[in-house]
């Protein structure tokens, strides 16, 4: 399996020759900037420059940190994240997303919501014993988090789960506003303190010293009531106050003054950490995040690529970003652990996994962000970047200067190929570089010029491709306005079986899908479908996504509304035939969807049973 | 053509029933929300309830509002957005745009920036006679700027362009930042100062009496330098001071701070408008724009979709739902003349056109952003949708009230599409209506339900193909991984005479695309190719976006760089076999292409000369 030579978590701007041994490069054709080979200005007029202080992360203690200018990072793509419509991620994703998380240096990782399903909890668990556990520089080894509703059981599922780690973490919520506490709880606030406080304690008894409390929808909740609540799970020993903005109803100046108003009123405060959870729905997540830590807060809860329910989540790079390019001047001098570098690859990894994509007008991450115009530069654009960029596109990981090195032509070898993937970060053997040069080879005798976003479309339809049930041998079709779409299908099983079908549709990719059903008989509903091309071109290679779900669905639990959710599993592949990287997509997403029930079926339980 | 019946720009939150007949239908099958027939809560108890005012546009003065807490919207999505990669618009597309701002009741739209090119100028002076002099209710008419840098050959332009609105503005800017100044400029302050000074007072000259005034890069320009420029500016006869953080650098209490400086100490100020221009590269472009209204800014510069170069700019969308939401209890009464009900429909045109795709978790208008979550809703949720909502759908525009209405199925005829179309909100007769029914026969037969985003997707692939050049009648192809892609097409050119090709390649589409070349004999490069489903299923309409880029290229100038960018055409196609949607996207893209030289030809002049 491919694997990445990771810098120094907290090595900040000092530019060591960065090479991702990874399937998610940290370039791709979207990225239109071409850097030139001067470094980020250091020209001598005054404009501010950006730069990130490199400082020693502190030691961690759950409820104290030593520099009062740390501010932690939480990251919760793995949970609030994954929760979103069609984010989720396998067992596999999960971890390979949890190691990335690892690489940015992210304090604390939320890892999942281990009472909502077994898989849930299997997943916290796989990334609480190995990430967990992870040998890092400086003695950095992150904090793994479950949440859990205020109950007995779900406490007991995500100590379970994440005890394994070297610092485990338990994060229990309640809702403290009037219309949760009415509606969704039935709860008096007596009820809700005593809940709370109690199950708070229940966290600690069992052998966590590391507990985090939300009132969720704290935006919208009683400040006094806020105050009361917070006083007495303190009490009753949480280490982290998370504070929601569950609605994402507020704007930066509320917010930063409820955080500050907590700090200044509830009783205990100054023994344990703030934390913000900005949701997004009126775009100004990043900005109250901020605001939050100016007033105190030095926890932040965030997610890659800003995922998360509805319009998500404050963004780890927006947040992060500001905090380097402006902390120093405007935030008070707060700063990260955070190693940007790896910002890019960990957004593409999300993406890729979650189906949720970036538009090309994100900040920091879209495709356009280092992109100032598609047209001809003038020489003073170039020689003086800092005209319109504030961020130095290597900081974030885009760097393209491999782009000159070997270049592989139809007649080059496996040995080629292999230095060349060395060359963009993979570190591939064995059958892996074998399929690889198969693949290779057949694009090569078809398209002229082989870039490196070929290859690693190519790579990542090879690796992120799950577990083999069914292997896609041949596709053949016949389709167009003139007659009846038909498609011929030939698949592999897991026991080297071949099995051929055929079968009618209304286009190619109708006909595939069902050519490929009359033989993998497990019926399935196809949720969404959509294409890109990796490079531009007529003979470009296509990239496929599907999403599919079990009609046997797969569920488990939502934890904020306790609802019963439907799990969908996506695939992708990689073709210069865009038949053929439907087919190889679908197919990918049945593996996937199997593979699931495999697990399942060995730690012979029932998934999303009911939880109290 | 299809009409949209338009409430009153002002009504607010009156629930008219919305029927637009455009396009452009306020629903998507993306939008997973499912609207009880409950209004939004007015429930008893006391949570923040989301309310528009319903007041009265003041009076249109250049430099003076009435009223203290009204806001004015500037839009930009067809300056500052069309500007950024790949959105070139047509200037039939731009006209939509256009027309729909207005329907949003839009204060001032800037509609190009007409020394760019002459298709930009075309385009300006088109929309400045004709939605320049719209006769909307209470008098509301938007004004129409143009784009001008600070020499008179591009005020002579804006000026030729946007005379022949009734409102008609110009928008002059010269940078004042330092970096700026000695590297794009290479002049002295006093040379800047003499300049603003002197082509604002030639604006005003030639007969402009409102006129905008811009320092591009504000946020980095020295405070001080700034404030003598505004005053000069002022006493030359600006009357808007627009404040651009052209870099996206601030945090919103900096800006906020910076416009509260301007307005404290630059003489004059009092008989201006102060307006905010941000840009999203930490993603706190709305934040910052509130930031700035509420330190006195009465004008905020905004883009649908938060389109723009790099990361964009604030989102209109954003930035009017939170004023919508929050301006009574937060942000100092502050309101805007916005119909929200316009809101999603807008969006979708300018994704469309643009091909900017908005990401799901995109606040307020991303497909998730009313979808909580794909599960089972449990009673109480549906009952008390604030637990999780606060803004209702309906206020965007998302209602999807008609889902229930005329059932189509493959016996349907004629009429009964008609009326279903109007339904939808789409008046269409004659040959129109003739193509969409012979489409609709095509799908019917192959589809067990037509859903009304098929229709709406055949609809769109009708209307928006441009004027034709060339029309698709037949592909046939052949194409997998056992034997050569080989793909047969056949047009009909503009005289009706049909036109057959052949070709092979890597892939069906590769193939096809080679078989329009060899008919088409027009060297383009394809620059982008997605795809995606319309609906869930197998059996769903794939929609097929492309852009390409001449190899003749058309050419215009960059605003800010000065600099020579190439125009690119995006096309659109809908079908049911992903091959034919993908023809179908090309030969519209050509068909664009071509009709923009023709417009070009017509009016005999050379496009993209140089400016000074």
């Amino acid at each position: 399996m491919a694997s990445i030579t990771t810098n120094h978590p907290i090595s900040g701007n000092t530019l060591i020759s960065f090479r991702p041994k990874n399937p998610f490069l940290q370039t791709q054709t979207l990225f239109n900037f071409k850097p030139s080979n001067s470094k980020h200005s250091n020209s001598s007029f005054s404009i501010p420059i950006v730069r990130c202080s490199i400082r020693r992360r502190p030691e961690y203690t759950p409820n104290h940190i030593p520099d009062p200018n740390y501010v932690r990072i939480f990251d919760t793509t793995l949970r609030d994240g994954e929760q979103s419509p069609g984010a989720t991620m396998t067992t596999e994703e999960k971890l390979d997303v949890a190691r990335q998380l690892a690489k940015l240096g992210v304090d604390i990782i939320e890892a999942g919501f281990p009472a909502s399903s077994e898989a849930d909890l299997e997943a916290v668990k796989l990334i609480a014993k190995e990430v967990g556990n992870g040998v890092y520089e400086e003695g950095y080894v992150p904090v793994i988090c479950g949440l859990a509703r205020c109950n007995k059981r779900d406490i007991d599922k995500a100590w379970e789960a994440v005890k394994y780690a070297k610092k485990p973490r338990i994060h229990t919520f309640i809702a403290t506003s009037e219309i949760h506490m009415n509606y969704k709880l039935k709860m008096s606030r007596d009820e809700v303190v005593e809940k709370a406080r109690s199950m708070v304690a229940y966290a600690r008894s069992i052998g966590c010293e590391d507990v985090e409390f939300s009132p969720e929808d704290a935006g919208r909740s009683d400040p006094e009531f806020l105050y009361h609540i917070l006083g007495e799970v303190i009490k009753a020993g949480a280490t982290t106050l998370n504070i929601p903005d569950t609605v994402g109803y507020t704007v930066p100046e509320e917010f930063g003054q409820l955080i500050a108003k907590i700090k200044a009123n509830t009783p205990g405060v100054e023994d344990v950490i703030i934390s913000t959870h900005c949701q997004n729905d009126l775009g100004l997540s990043t900005a109250n995040t901020l605001a939050g830590a100016c007033a105190g807060a030095r926890q932040l809860e965030v997610t890659i690529n800003g995922i998360g329910e509805r319009a998500g989540n404050a963004s780890l790079e927006e947040v992060v970003m500001a905090l380097k390019c402006r902390g120093e001047q405007v935030l008070g001098g707060l700063y990260t652990g955070i190693n940007t570098q790896h910002i890019l690859m960990s957004s593409k990894m999300v993406e890729e996994y979650s189906g949720l994509h970036v538009q090309p007008h994100k900040a920091i991450v879209g495709a356009n962000a280092f992109a100032h115009e598609s047209g001809i530069h003038q020489d003073g654009m170039l020689k003086h970047k800092d005209t319109y960029e504030i961020i130095s596109p290597e900081d974030i990981g885009l760097n393209r200067a491999n782009e000159s090195g070997i270049v592989l032509g139809k007649l080059s070898g496996r040995h080629a190929l292999h230095a060349k993937m060395l060359e963009l970060g993979y570190e591939i053997e064995g059958r892996e570089l074998d399929d690889l040069f198969w693949r290779f080879k057949s694009v090569a005798e078809k398209k002229k010029k082989i870039t490196d976003d070929d290859l690693i479309a190519l790579m990542s339809d090879e690796i992120f491709q799950p577990q083999f049930v069914w292997q896609l041998q041949n596709v053949q079709v016949t389709c167009g306005s003139l007659g009846l779409s038909t498609a011929t299908v030939k698949l592999i099983d897991a026991d080297g079986q071949e099995h051929i079908s055929c079968s009618v549709g209304t286009g190619p990719v109708d006909a595939a899908y069902k050519a490929v059903d009359l033989i993998v008989k497990v019926p399935v509903t196809l949720l969404e479908y959509s294409m890109n091309a990796v490079t531009q071109g007529i003979d470009a290679i296509a990239s496929t996504r599907v999403l599919i779900r079990g009609e046997n669905g797969h569920t488990s639990t939502h934890a904020l509304t306790g609802e019963t959710v439907h799990r969908t599993f996506s695939g992708t592949g990689a073709d210069m035939d865009i038949v053929m990287s439907s087919v190889r997509a679908y197919v990918g997403a049945l593996n996937k969807m199997m593979s699931f029930r495999k697990l399942l079926a060995k730690n012979n339980k029932p998934e999303g049973s009911a939880v109290i």
